[in-house]
């Protein structure tokens, strides 16, 4: 786990734009720039425009750089390969290869969840704790898991998709082709179809989350914290229920994983941080004893830049070669 | 993992027996004895008469073992102390220590279904399949893991309780203290409660099932599987649901932890054979592309000696010391 201060760049291409920073011992950011992604240009030109700007903005630092680590918003194969990208489209493409050749330096491809997972394991609010539970609610939920000191990857490397654990048996359908996911209930999207569907069933109990948002269909997690905030009962019950779902499938993974430890992220906690409280609560109450006696649950401590910073730092423990 | 053709004692304390095992290389039994476990004699007492029943039986054999492995039904903290078993009453006791005592020779303490899970891994129906997710379904629902080719263990040593996951959010009481666990409704215990609230429920619908087994409390899973071949329709429809639920659990731990293959195994298994078939058409149906395209779902391998033969092998590749 040394990183022998030596140094790494760090690149998370989302949908919409592409972080590049330079990090260095323990993680320090060195520097950071950004440039839009354009997924249509392809994953060979995205990852040329990255080698570029980062050779403009850290100069001899990005010359300087022993390994490059790539972060995908999508499901990273054990080799780098893309094995499915919904925001980007580059499914079946060798990133590994296209960042060695694009860097000119030994690249580790990560998804972008596991990279900010390994981030707050070394860097952020997961620190000291060998078996972690991380769990990122934002427009879906992503997750991940640090045990025993070794990053969760799964036979072929798409593991922590906590997001997608059954919580609600045979209930709300999931994006995902499944039926009661956790992110059915507890993901942006979740939440805003549940708000809809709620206030169209009953219009008069969603009179004023609509009016808040102009239409039952344009509902947002914002409309629902301000209703809420001015003492709404639909907003209120919406996001007891989500803290519900989401204590219930926490204490499954506290039963199952026994981490020392789980981090909440994400805007749907930082919309509604009080859904901490109603998790840890549950937890406390219905954990297996020895599992829940010693667990902590905090949010997350990294800001958007820990996919990348994650990345990087993985790029230099997994010591990668110019040919994987 | 070598074994160095060492041959070690395996010792499974169960709630009614103690089987003791003397194992060669790659696990092959050597000699088999089994005596009552009387739990109130306490730990100490019942470890010395498994040492010397281990000494009557085996002789020289168990002279030579380089180690011994206790498998116990119960909560096994991470240095070998109890930390909850319910069906012995050892609490707090220190077992690793009075093993080394009794026996003589270093000794490893494992929960009962992780070393069951780790039987099946070495020598069972998980050899070559280095992410494995065990399920026994037996009175109660017990797991383990293998990821990335080592046990998952956890904080505390308590990892794999996969029975309380909730799958049912708000559902079924389980006797865990949590609601809507896997355990809940399909260990065989919830799988009988099912039945009698439903032939209660609906006494027209249970009249046949409530015949056979002489009344509704003493409804039991052969009851069920009896009144189901003789076309029992709420006997199917338990069956069915037993299924549905079993198949979302699977569902999301396979999202969750991508194994590459899936062992259920147990009493209940034993019984409902079909079961496998309904959970594999859950997880092909219903899991992400990604992490069901490459997935098996099989039944266990070993017989009622894996714990036995799962601790053994754990005391050879642990290479334990006399003082841990």
């Amino acid at each position: 786990m040394r990183d022998d201060g030596r140094i790494a760049l760090g690149v998370d291409v989302g949908g919409t734009k592409t972080e590049i920073i330079l990090a260095g011992r323990h993680g320090r950011k060195l520097g950071e720039t950004r440039i839009p992604t354009e997924p249509e240009a392809g994953a060979e030109a995205t990852l040329r425009r990255a080698a570029e700007a980062a050779r403009t903005e850290f100069g001899a630092g990005a010359a300087d750089a022993a390994a490059v680590g790539i972060s995908v918003a999508g499901q990273v194969g054990a080799r780098g390969v893309l094995l499915g990208a919904p925001n980007l489209g580059w499914t079946g493409v060798d990133v590994r290869r296209l960042a060695v050749a694009a860097f000119g330096i030994p690249a580790v491809v990560v998804n972008d969840v596991r990279a900010a997972t390994w981030a707050e394991w070394r860097l952020g609010a997961g620190r000291g704790a060998r078996h972690l539970v991380v769990l990122f609610l934002g427009t879906g939920v992503g997750g991940g898991a640090v045990l025993g000191g070794r990053l969760l990857d799964g036979a072929d490397g798409i593991a922590g998709e906590f997001g997608h654990l059954t919580v609600v048996a045979g209930g709300r359908a999931c994006r995902c082709g499944n039926v009661g996911c956790l992110e059915a209930y507890c993901g942006g999207w979740g939440l805003e179809e549940r708000a809809r569907d709620a206030a169209l069933a009953d219009p008069a109990a969603g009179a004023a989350l609509v009016r808040l948002a102009g239409a039952a269909d344009a509902i947002t997690g914002e409309a629902i914290a301000a209703a809420r905030s001015s003492g709404d009962a639909l907003a209120a019950r919406l996001v007891e229920e989500t803290g519900d779902v989401l204590g219930a499938a926490l204490v499954g993974l506290v039963n199952a994983l026994n981490p020392r430890r789980v981090i909440l992220g994400g805007g749907v906690m930082d919309g509604f941080p009080d859904l901490l409280d109603r998790a840890t609560a549950a937890v406390h109450a219905r954990a297996l004893p020895a599992a829940r006696k010693r667990v902590e649950i905090v949010r997350a401590g990294l800001a958007d830049d820990a996919p990348a910073l994650g990345a990087a730092d993985l790029a230099l423990v997994r010591r990668p070669r110019m040919r994987g």
